[in-house]
C-alpha cells in the first residue's frame, strides 16, 4: 500500500498532520512568483563526484574555504538532483549526445548533435529562445564549435564536422560565442579562413583577452582565444604570456552576460568547463583541479549575478562522469596538500618528453611541474612508454603515457583513476533561481530542456513532445 | 553583497515575491508536526556513487525498474544531501572512525570507536535512545562487533578488539543484534565460548535463519549466522545450504523491527550492508552489486515500514566511499548486461584457486561463476599471481589477486575500480518521515548524532557538545 492509498483511507487521521513530503510541500507551494526570465546553464564537462569533492577538499585545505558549488548547499539555497546521463545507444553518454538532450529534448546516439536515431531534428534550444526575442551564448574553455556548445545551437549528423559548425554559427547570428577553436575559423580551415565574412555580417571578432574585454553591445560577437582547446587553468596561471592572451572561463562568462543583459526580454547563455572533461581524459590531477576550481570561479559570480537579479535561473551540473577519480585512503593529509605546489598539468609535462629524453629530464621536469621527486625508477618506468613515440613528429596526445604519470603521481598524491574514458554515474544537478523549484530529486537529461522552456514560459510550441526514454 | 542584505536594502521590492529559496521555505514549514517515535538508519558500507547508480542500472535493465532508493528521488519523497566524511585524522575515514561520528557526535581517529584523540568517551547513541526508553539494535552482514556496528554500541580504544566487544555487547543487553561475527562469541573466542553468559542472562541466541525467524519478543536476543562476515548475497542466493542457515538484510531486519515496534517509546535500529565495502575493497563486481541490491530490498521495506507506521525517521547513507568504481564507455548495453548472467562473487572464484591450478581450472571456474569465458592468456595472466601462494595453506584474502581478476572481468564487462580502498567522496545521504525536513543540503557526518536526537526530541542534556570540526 503507498502513501496516497494511506492516506485517502485516513489512517493517519488520528497522527497529527498528514504526513507530507518536503518535495511535495514545494511542488505545491512555489515560492518563486515569477519566470525566468535569464536561463545561465552551468556546464563541468565530465565531472564525476570525486571531481566536485576533491576540489571543495583542495579550496578547503589551500584556501580556509570550500568551493562556492559547495557552499550553496551549505548556504541551503537550492534544489538538487541526479540526473541520469545516458544517451539513444548507450548508458554512458558522450558530450554530443548529452548536450543534444538538453539542446533538442531528446535522446540520440553518441556523436550526433540533435540528429535522432530516426533522423529527427528538433530546434536546439538557443535557436528556440533567440526566437522568443532573447539574446544567446555560449561560453567555454574549449572549442566553441565542440561537442557541448553546439548541442545548443545546431544539428549534424556528427560533431566531428567542427568546420561546418562554425558556418553554421555565421548563419545562425548568436549574441555571444567565445571559447576556443580558431583552427575552424581562420586559415587552418580546408577552404580557408571564414573570418572575413564573420565581419562582413556585422560580428565583432576578439582573439585575445583585452579585446574581448573591450567588446561593447553592438551586434553578434565571436572570440577564439586558442586554436582548439584553452590551456588548461594550471598552465595558464603560471604562465604570464598565457594571461594576457587568454581569459578565464569567468572573465568569459562575465563579458557574455554583460553583453546580453540588458536586452528586454533577458538571455540565455550556456558556461562550459571543458577542459575538465579533457583533464579526466588524461587523469591529469593538476589539470583537472584546477579547471574545476575556474569552473567554480564562474559558479561562484552566476550566482552573485542572479542574486541581484533576481529573474535568472542558475543550472550548474555536468554531462556525464570521467574516470571518476577519487582521493584515497592515507594517515595524513600531507599527501594531497602536495597539490598545492602543482604548477602546471601533466599534459605540459608530457609534451616535453620524447624518446631522446634522459631521466635526469624526466625527474626535473615534474619536480618543475609538481614539486614532486619520482624515483629514478619511476622516470625509467615512464620513459619506456616514449620508445614508440618518434621525437620531432607531431605529437599524438593518445599516445602519451598519460595513465603511467597519473599512476606515478597518485602514489604521492592519494589521487587515484578508475579510467580514462565517460561513466554511467548518475550525476549532479544545481538549480538557483526562478523555475529551481520544479525540480524534482531525480530526472533524465532531456527533460532538461522543456523544464528550461518551462522555467522562461516560453509558448507551448517550443516545447519538444514528451517521450518516454 | 549577499541575498540576505539584498533583501534589506529592499532591491528586489519590485519583482514581485521576495526570493525564498526551497530549503528556506522548509525550514519555516515543518510539515512533519510531530517527533521521530522511531530511527532506521540503513549504511551500505562504502558505497561510491557508482555503486549507488550501478545498482540502478541493474535493476532497469534485469528487472525494468530500478531501485527503491532511486525510486524515492523519483518520487519526491525524501530530503537529500551531500555529506562530507572524514575523520579526525585523515580527509578518509575508515568504518570505526564513521560509525563513531554519527554514534558519539564528535570526529575520532581512524580505528578507533568512541575514543576521542584527547580520550573523550561520548556516550554512543544507542545508549542514550535506550536510556531514554528506547528499544535498540543493530543488524548487519558482516560481524556484529565489526566497526559499524559497534560504533553506535560502544567505546574502546581499538576497532580490533571484536572479542572484548562482544562481552561489552552482554553487559549493555540491547534488545537485537544480528549479522556474522560468531568467531567473537563461540569456542573460537579466546578464552572460550561466551555464548552460555548470554543465555544466562536472559538472551536469545538464533545461530541459523529458522531460529530467527521463530524468536518472540520476550527479551534481548543476538543472532549470529557465520563465523566472519555472511556470504556475499550473490553466493547465498546460488547456494541451498547458505540459504537455508543465512538471512537476508531485509529478513533480519524486518525480523528486528518486528521485535521493538510495539514498544511504546519505540525504537532506534541500525541497518548495515557490510558487504558492500568488502566487495568494493575486493573490487568484486558481483559482490557489489547484489549486495547493494540486497541492501535495496531493505530500504524498500524501511520505508514500507516508515509509511504505515508514519512516526519513523528513516536514514539512508554510506559512510564512506570506496575504490570509486564504474562502469565505463561502450557502445551498446551488451558488456553491462553480462552481470545478469553473474553466480558467484569473484572471492568465490579465487578462494578455490591456487598455485597448482591450470589455466583450465581458471577458465572453468570463471566461465561458472560468471558465464564470461576469458582468453587462455588472460587465465596465464591471473594464475601469475598464485606463485607465493601456498596451496593448502590456510589463505589470506589479501594475497589473493583481486585486483587482477576485476582488471580481467573489466574488459567484459566494463566496470572499472580507481584502488582497493576508502576515498574522500561526500556521500550520498538520504531521509524520508518526521524530522527530514531539517536536513541541509550539505551536513558533516558528526552532525547527524544530534540530528537524530533532536528528531527523536530526546531531552537536551543527551545532546553532543556542538564542535566546529
Ligand atoms: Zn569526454
Ligand atoms: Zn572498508
Amino acid at each position: 500500500m503507498n502513501r496516497r492509498s494511506l492516506l485517502k483511507g485516513g489512517l493517519l487521521a488520528g497522527l497529527g498532520l498528514p504526513f507530507i513530503s518536503p518535495a511535495e510541500l514545494l511542488a505545491q507551494a512555489k515560492p518563486y512568483a515569477k519566470k525566468a526570465k535569464n536561463i545561465i546553464m552551468l556546464v563541468s564537462d565530465g565531472m564525476s563526484t570525486g571531481t566536485l569533492n576533491m576540489a571543495d577538499i583542495y579550496s578547503n585545505r589551500a584556501f580556509g574555504k570550500g568551493t562556492h558549488w559547495i557552499q550553496l548547499y551549505k548556504d541551503a539555497k537550492v534544489n538538487r538532483a541526479l540526473m541520469d546521463t545516458a544517451s539513444a545507444n548507450s548508458l554512458v553518454t558522450d558530450s554530443a549526445a548529452a548536450s543534444s538532450s538538453w539542446g533538442g529534448g531528446m535522446r540520440v546516439k553518441n556523436g550526433s548533435l540533435n540528429v535522432g536515431p530516426k533522423g529527427e531534428t528538433p530546434q536546439p534550444i538557443l535557436q528556440k529562445f533567440k526566437q522568443g526575442g532573447k539574446k544567446v551564448g555560449c561560453v567555454t574553455t574549449v572549442p566553441v564549435t565542440h561537442a557541448t556548445p553546439a548541442g545548443f545551437c545546431v544539428n549534424i549528423d556528427s560533431r566531428d564536422g567542427q568546420d561546418e559548425i562554425a558556418e553554421m554559427y555565421l548563419k545562425l547570428k548568436f549574441d555571444v560565442m567565445l571559447g576556443g577553436g580558431a583552427e575552424h575559423f581562420d586559415d587552418k580551415r580546408k577552404g580557408g579562413s571564414i573570418i572575413p565574412q564573420f565581419l562582413a555580417q556585422g560580428f565583432k571578432v576578439a582573439q585575445n583577452r583585452d579585446e574581448m574585454m573591450n567588446l561593447k553591445n553592438s551586434g553578434p560577437v565571436i572570440g577564439i582565444f586558442a586554436p582548439d582547446g584553452l590551456p588548461y587553468e594550471i598552465d595558464r596561471k603560471n604562465s604570464p604570456e598565457l594571461m594576457k592572451k587568454v581569459p578565464s572561463l569567468a572573465e568569459m562568462m562575465n563579458k557574455a552576460i554583460s553583453l546580453m543583459k540588458d536586452n528586454p526580454k533577458g538571455f540565455a547563455l550556456q558556461v562550459e568547463g571543458g577542459k575538465v572533461d579533457w583533464a579526466a581524459h588524461g587523469n591529469d590531477t593538476g589539470g583537472l583541479i584546477f579547471d574545476q576550481l575556474a569552473f567554480d570561479e564562474a559558479v561562484g559570480q552566476a550566482i552573485e549575478f542572479a542574486e541581484k537579479d533576481g529573474e535568472t535561473l542558475v543550472i550548474i551540473t555536468t554531462d556525464h562522469g570521467n574516470a571518476n577519480p577519487g582521493l584515497f585512503y592515507g594517515d595524513t593529509y600531507k599527501d594531497f596538500d602536495r597539490i598545492q605546489h602543482f604548477k602546471h598539468s601533466n599534459d605540459w609535462i608530457l609534451n616535453q618528453l620524447n624518446n631522446a629524453s634522459a631521466e635526469k629530464n624526466v625527474t626535473e621536469l615534474i619536480e618543475a611541474g609538481t614539486g614532486i621527486g619520482i624515483t629514478p625508477a619511476e622516470a625509467k618506468q615512464l620513459l619506456t612508454h616514449f620508445s614508440d613515440i618518434v621525437p620531432g613528429q607531431l605529437y599524438n596526445a593518445a599516445n602519451l603515457p598519460f595513465n603511467e604519470l597519473a599512476r606515478i603521481l597518485g602514489k604521492y598524491t592519494l589521487v587515484q583513476w578508475a579510467g580514462m574514458n565517460h561513466t554511467a554515474d548518475y550525476v549532479e544537478l544545481t538549480m538557483f533561481g526562478p523555475g529551481s523549484e520544479s525540480l524534482k530529486p531525480f530526472i533524465k537529461n532531456y527533460e532538461l530542456h522543456n523544464f528550461m522552456l518551462n522555467a522562461a514560459e516560453m509558448p507551448a510550441d517550443f516545447l519538444a513532445p514528451v517521450v518516454k526514454s
